[in-house]
């Protein structure tokens, strides 16, 4: 996982991600601190479902295994919530990163009040109403995927417009699976450019527009990989479109970013912090 | 979001999660901590990209006038690396929960190497090998999805399979968005129950099979908001197809889970577990 393709003459070490549920808050966690540390090569192993002494004592005796075999003592990132089961982890010759207990301790004080210390809370349980709307909300943008079902735009939180192959699928999916944000998707194509305006279905919904560009290379080895040496992964044709395709986002001043070196949570991200969605987060 | 959705007699407090990047994993990690206080109703803004003193002042004041409403001071959850930008937060009336700074510093001190304190490194780069890869599941996933498309299945790390409507979808694209993972998922229909036997062309992919199961009442609740009091949605046929299906994934030794009460994330996490992919994630 972290910098798993870096070159073996980094040193090496071993990471556990113990948790009593999934591990991915842990996870997520580990991953942005050890990107820290650009030297060293981690090889994370994920420990869920963590919730009981006697699978604590298992994942105990596997990080034993591991410092056996010599070099540094693992790294252990824990969400544990409960002191039992989390001491049995802290007694294995491990540097333990107790994630939630200096917190939880400290809140416990600003908030004057106790944590439940109940296992597995972090993420919304599948039947809850928030739960739910994630899941509407995959089943909204899979529907309404690259124009392809324009009944319902009106129920759309964002549509996202763009070229060909500029992002918009896995950023629609990325807006709807994390934050629950019903993102339709709507390709601009050289129809469009030709007419000089925007589709005729996405009229009604202007405001709810945001665009999606990318750098013309990078276009045409997207599209490469899909249609190798087509008319349509050339360079010639994806300069012209993302040309034409910026000038008409200029023109019904859509507000629009380029996906070249961003990731889809970078996307996602920029995109809630414009369309002033930033308080719809599960 | 964090128990938003609770009645207006808990106490309120407001939330600030600063990053200088997405804030993914400030609020991932303050979502999880937060849950461990039913008793009150956060109230959570992201303030995210916040990679400059300027930026930083300009969320100082945000904060301030939070604050200047009265009420107890916000709580604030940082990932912000630079000292001097976290600083300038720090100072403003509020509670300064600094995530990165303790355990980067704890980790130096283990590591014996300085932290590259360089923002923004938490997400894998747009043009990583890493970041393609999700990109390339994800469209794996789309295109085999609902067994659409048999060709490439020979490509697929996990093909998930279950009655209509169990949960396959939204699990595969999360698998693919979350752990690189090619997740594709074919559906078992009545007439596979009729035959007594897998679907043909799954055959060959034996070993990749993951079964999800639900329970009757609630696959009927989910059927009925798609088809209303349809033949398809009513309990009778959903108990025939859950029975038929269970039955069908018990003969032919395919591990199966429940994921009635299951969010995607517990599902994924319980699936890489079983199959032996947890070393995968990104």
């Amino acid at each position: 996982m972290v910098q798993q393709s870096m070159t073996d003459s980094l040193i090496e070490r071993p990471v556990f991600i113990v948790s009593d549920s999934t591990g991915i808050t842990a996870e997520t966690f580990s991953h942005a601190v050890l990107s820290q540390f650009e030297a060293i090569a981690f090889q994370s192993v994920r420990l869920p479902f963590i919730d009981s002494v006697e699978k604590a004592d298992a994942a105990a005796r596997r990080i034993t295994q591991q410092a056996d075999r010599g070099g540094p003592p693992p790294l252990v990132f824990s969400t544990l919530v409960d002191p039992e089961i989390a001491d049995r982890i802290r007694a294995a010759p491990c540097v333990f990163l107790d994630l939630f207990g200096s917190f939880v301790h400290h809140l416990e004080g600003v908030l004057g009040v106790s944590a439940s210390r109940s296992v597995g809370r972090s993420h919304t349980n599948g039947l809850s109403k928030q739960y739910n709307n994630r899941i509407e909300a995959i089943n909204f943008s899979l529907a309404h995927d690259d124009g392809q079902y324009v009944q319902g735009l009106e129920q759309a939180d964002v549509i996202l417009v763009g070229v060909s192959r500029c992002g918009k699928t896995p950023t629609s999916l990325y807006l709807a699976m994390q934050y629950a944000v019903k993102a339709a998707n709507y390709p601009l194509i050289p129809e469009d450019f030709d007419r000089g305006a925007l589709p005729a279905a996405l009229l009604p919904y202007r405001r709810k527009l945001f665009g999606l560009s990318i750098q013309p290379d990078r276009l045409s080895e997207v599209r490469n990989e899909r249609r190798p040496n087509s008319t349509y992964a050339s360079l010639k044709q994806c300069r012209q479109e993302v040309a034409d395709a910026e000038r008409l986002m200029r023109m019904e001043n859509i507000p629009w970013l380029s996906t070249t070196t961003r990731s889809i949570e970078e996307i996602s991200t920029k995109i809630l912090d414009e369309v002033g969605l930033d308080r719809m987060s599960y």
